[in-house]
């Protein structure tokens, strides 16, 4: 699949999703239960709004097809990673920040993504990245700052860290695209559960983490450990750090 | 002062002030310091429009106004506290979430408040306070909620709290508002400078506390003292907890 092919079907599917979202957000339909996802977690009704709108255009492609609510879909050559609805707490209470996050992948690993697609639903500001990051078609890059004293979003404080100032908006996939365009200067998130594992899916994140890559970013578990080669599988947990390359270390030390 | 001049006068401000700010959000011209405030923290050019427009507007009526950027203005009876532009860095950055808040009081105390107004500047949702309290004109009510496993905003966790959900958006006026309409559970502020003194100052969080507390909330220090005796003067400081009743001791116990 052409990079040109993958962005016309992000878009498509961006737009009809967020007509469609915006339509229920904020309204106590949207936050009814309807099932339990493959990821495990309650599939909300704005969720499978959205995930139906997506799988419906992607299923016309020969795609193998990995998303939140359903699992693995389809067995194209060409892996999807989808995140029909990023943010559906925000999304179902009409908190203006939620995303919908797609990225194409060559291969089952990360390191094969090809294009990747995040788009805002409530602003319509639009993230991609065919090797070169944009938003709305403007060139990005992640800030430059080596001062731990930054801007972070952090998934959550445990103690009291040096950052300036913290956010925690609730949507992985824009919050990543926030520090590609240096809107903030790092992403944290160290959550885990009672095993250790950490929280965040791989359709939550590696769309962004390609957008934040091509923008300039450092990516690592907070070991520091390269996560290009972690696989587009249900069961993979993600523990990250992404930050401009002069911060990058500095915060694995701090953390 | 009657409650529907100071509705009018409110709206007025709150209408002129969101289409100049709306204009400069998110350019780089916006997050420009042009001043140091008399609160001690830089003024920012959209700090400065929006003041300049909500001055210009209070200034027509017999008021003493205490604002963020030029302390205390006019000697009138009926007192108002300001903040032209709460979320400055969001609104500076063009995130979608910064807000305006005035109150009115006929004492020195914040129990004397009889009026306040809080508005969503990026979406234009309105929150208002006569004694009863309203989004957009319908009443709301904070949440019934009694499980400390509840979806919290708190600046900033310092340990690991039990709560469901964080978030961390960055106008405490409309993070308050969106406790006493019920869709967060509570909002803290635990933080401290170094001499143990909060962060939050009266034209933050007095317009939204009015709100909040006449939507059923309950609101109180994190000793659990009252706060209603306290002064509308620029050098006060607050660490405080709002929720619905049925959390709010158990929260005090979790802090």
């Amino acid at each position: 699949m052409k990079v040109s092919e993958a962005l016309e079907i992000s878009r498509k599917i961006a737009e009809d999703v967020e007509k469609a979202v915006n339509r229920i957000a904020g309204s106590r339909e949207a936050g009814v239960t309807v099932a339990m996802g493959k990821d495990g977690t309650p599939t909300k009704k704005i969720d499978r709004i959205a995930e139906d709108i997506a799988l419906k255009i992607l299923r016309e492609h020969d795609l193998k097809i990995i998303t939140e609510e359903s699992g693995v879909v389809g067995d194209g050559e060409t892996i999807v990673a989808l995140d029909p609805l990023d943010g559906t707490f925000n999304a179902s209470r009409g908190i203006p920040f939620y995303s919908i996050a797609l990225c194409f992948s060559k291969t089952e690993a990360l390191g094969g993504m090809f294009f990747a697609y995040v788009r805002d639903l409530a602003s319509g500001t639009e993230y991609h990245s065919d090797g070169k990051s944009y938003r709305n078609g403007e060139r990005i890059k992640v800030s430059e700052t080596d001062d731990v004293r930054c801007n972070a979003i952090i998934y959550y404080p445990d103690r009291i860290y040096p950052f300036r100032r913290i956010r925690v908006f609730g949507s992985s996939a824009l919050e990543i695209c926030m520090v590609a365009d240096g809107t903030f200067d790092c992403f944290i998130d160290i959550r885990k559960d009672g095993n250790g594992r950490g929280y965040l899916r791989v359709f939550d994140i590696s769309a962004s983490l390609f957008i934040a890559r091509n923008a300039g970013a450092e990516i690592s578990s907070l070991d520091g450990d390269d996560l290009w080669k972690k696989r587009f599988t249900m069961d993979e947990r993600f523990r990250i750090l992404v930050s401009g390359k002069n911060l990058h270390e500095k915060l694995l030390d701090v953390l």
